[in-house]
C-alpha cells in the first residue's frame, strides 16, 4: 500500500469541518496562518505535549487520545479566562496507520467543535513515538487575565468541582484503553471551563488550572503570590469519600483539569450565582489565603496532612 | 544523581538571557504567557517539529540542533516577510543529560539573541526521542504578507542565495555531527532572512522558504498561484557547478532556507539594491511565471529536466 503524501494527509485529515474564526486572515497551507487581533485585546497563549506511555495509554484509540490533548492544552485558557482564538497542532506519528490517523482526526474535529476552537495550522512528521503538541491561543480584556500571583491574605480559595475522578479509573484505563464511557471521562474527556473561567475575569483574583495535582497546583499559586493556602481537607470535592482507602490520590493524582481560584469573601454569593449558571454542582470554598512563608496546609479536622508526593511530576519516569 | 525537578531545570535552562519583547505582559511561569498586540498589524504564526534520528542526527550536540530548530521555524517567518515577536517551545527530551540540556539551552539562547525573538513560554516532557516543537509568531503590517497565492503570469522568479551546500554537507555531518565549521554552517545554522523577507513586503507578490527541495517548494507556489514557474537552471545558484555530479541534489535537496520569490519586472532594480542592502551576494532572477496549468519546469540550455524526486517528503521513511 502505498503511503499518502504528506501533504495529501493534511488536507485530507485537517483541513475542513472546524468551527470558523472571524479574525483568520489565512489557514493552513501557507508558511505561516495569518489572524488579524481584534482592538484592545491581549493574546493568551499555552503549549502543552503529550507523549504516548507517557501521558496517556500507547494503544489508546486516537479519537480519545486526541479528545485528551486537546481539551487538556485549551484548559490553559479557561485557567486565564481568556476566550479560545484558536490552535497549532503539532502531530509526530509512529508507526500509526491511516485508520489511526482518520480516528485522530475525527476525534480533534469533535473536541475542537464543542469547545469551539479553530484548527489555524500545523506540522506533521513521523518518529519513534506518538508525540501531541498543541499551542492554544485566546483573547483576554486589557489587564484582566487571571494570573498566579494575585491572591491575598484574607480571600477565599476556591475549586470549580470534584478532584481525583481521573487519577483513580487509570488503571481500569490501563487495563482498557479502549473504554469511553461515563467512568473514564474525566480522563478522556475533562470538562474544560471556559465559560466559568471566564466569568471568572471581574470575580476572581488567581487562578489555574490542576493538572498535577490540587496541592502542587496550588503551591504554584502560593509560591507565585507568596501567601500561605490553608485548605480544609473534609471541604474538597473528591470522587471518593474521605474514609475510603485512595482518598488521598484524589487530592495529590491531577488530570481533572478543575481551576483553583481564589476570590475576596465579597464575591462569594456571585461566584456561587456563576457557578449555578455554568452547571458546576460542586464547586467549592475550600480554604483561605493567609499571610506568611509561601506553603500549601491541608487540615484535616484540624490535623495537618502531609504527603510524600504532593503531584505528578514529569520527571519522575 | 538525583534529577532535578521540572521547575528547577525549566528555570535555570530557559528563564533568563532571551531578547526582551515590547509586547510581553506576562513569560514564562503562568498557565499563559500575555502579549499585548499593537495596533494595525497581523500576527503570523508557524509550528515546526524536528525529531532526532529523522530531522538531525541522534548525537548532534544541544546547541546546534538548537540553532537549527529555531532558524527552520523563524525561517516561516522570513518567508511571509514578518517581523519576529516571540516563540514558544515544547521540548520532549530523551535520555539526554542535564549536560545535553545545558548546550541546548546555549544554543537555543545565542540563536534567539541573533534573530531577535523572546522564549515567551513552553512546556517540557520526556520520551523516547528528542522531538522539538518551535511555534513562532511575528507581526505584519495589515494585509502585506507575503503568501504563496499571488505569482501573477509576467513576473520574475527570484531565489536569495545558493542552494546544496546544505544537502551536500549531509554525509560529512552523518559522519561527524559534532563539527560546527564554515562547511557545515549552512545545515546548522541556516540563515534566516528576516531584514530582506521584510523589506520584500512592498516588492515581492508572493515567497516560500525552501525546506524541502527548491522545486518541491517551488511547486507549492505554482499550485496555489495557479501558474506555470518557468526555470533556468543555468540561471539558479548552486554550490557546485552544472557540471558536478551532485549538481542535481542541489535542486531538491532543501535545508538551506533560501527564499524563493515572484515579483513584477518592474521591481527588478529595488530588488538588487535591497539584495545589497542585505548583503546578499547570489540572490538571482531565476525564471519567470507563466499562465497555464500549475507546474515547475526546469530547463538546462533549452532542454526540460525531469527529477525522480523533487525533494524531501516527510513520509518517505
Amino acid at each position: 500500500m502505498s503511503r499518502p503524501s504528506e501533504f495529501d494527509l493534511i488536507r485530507d485529515c485537517f483541513s475542513s469541518g472546524y468551527p470558523a474564526a472571524n479574525d483568520l486572515l489565512l489557514g493552513i497551507g501557507d508558511d505561516c496562518s495569518l489572524i488579524r487581533p481584534p482592538a484592545d485585546m491581549e493574546l493568551a497563549q499555552s503549549i502543552d505535549t503529550q507523549v504516548a506511555g507517557v501521558h496517556f495509554p500507547t494503544d489508546a484509540p486516537g479519537n480519545l487520545i486526541a479528545s485528551r490533548a486537546l481539551r487538556c492544552a485549551v484548559s490553559d485558557l479557561a485557567a486565564m479566562g481568556a476566550v479560545p482564538q484558536g490552535f497549532h497542532l503539532a502531530l509526530t506519528l509512529s508507526d500509526n496507520n491511516e485508520d489511526f490517523l482518520q480516528d485522530f482526526a475525527s476525534g480533534l474535529r469533535l473536541t475542537a467543535n464543542t469547545l469551539g476552537i479553530p484548527l489555524l495550522g500545523g506540522d506533521t512528521t513521523y518518529g519513534k513515538q506518538l508525540t501531541i503538541s498543541v499551542a492554544v491561543q485566546g483573547w483576554l480584556p486589557r489587564g484582566l487575565g487571571l494570573r498566579r500571583d494575585a491572591a491575598r491574605a484574607g480571600q477565599d480559595v476556591w475549586l470549580t468541582g470534584k478532584v481525583g475522578a481521573a487519577a483513580l479509573v487509570l488503571d481500569d484505563i490501563l487495563r482498557d484503553p479502549t473504554r469511553d464511557d461515563q467512568e473514564t471521562a474525566p480522563y478522556y474527556h475533562p470538562r474544560v471551563h471556559l465559560s466559568f473561567g471566564h466569568l471568572l475575569l471581574s470575580l476572581a483574583t488567581s487562578a489555574i488550572d490542576i493538572s498535577d495535582g490540587l496541592i502542587q497546583d496550588a503551591r504554584h499559586i502560593a509560591n507565585a503570590s507568596g501567601v500561605i493556602l490553608n485548605l480544609d481537607a473534609t471541604a474538597i470535592p473528591t470522587s471518593v469519600s474521605p474514609e475510603h482507602s485512595r482518598w488521598r490520590e484524589c487530592l495529590t493524582g491531577g488530570d481533572d483539569y478543575q481551576l483553583l481560584f481564589t476570590a475576596p469573601q465579597s464575591a462569594r454569593e456571585r461566584i456561587e450565582a456563576c457557578a449555578l449558571t455554568a452547571g458546576l454542582n460542586h464547586c467549592a470554598r475550600i480554604g483561605h489565603v493567609e499571610e506568611g512563608e509561601p506553603d500549601v496546609c491541608v487540615r484535616k479536622n484540624g490535623e495537618l496532612l502531609t504527603f510524600e508526593q504532593e503531584g505528578y511530576t514529569h520527571f519522575n519516569r
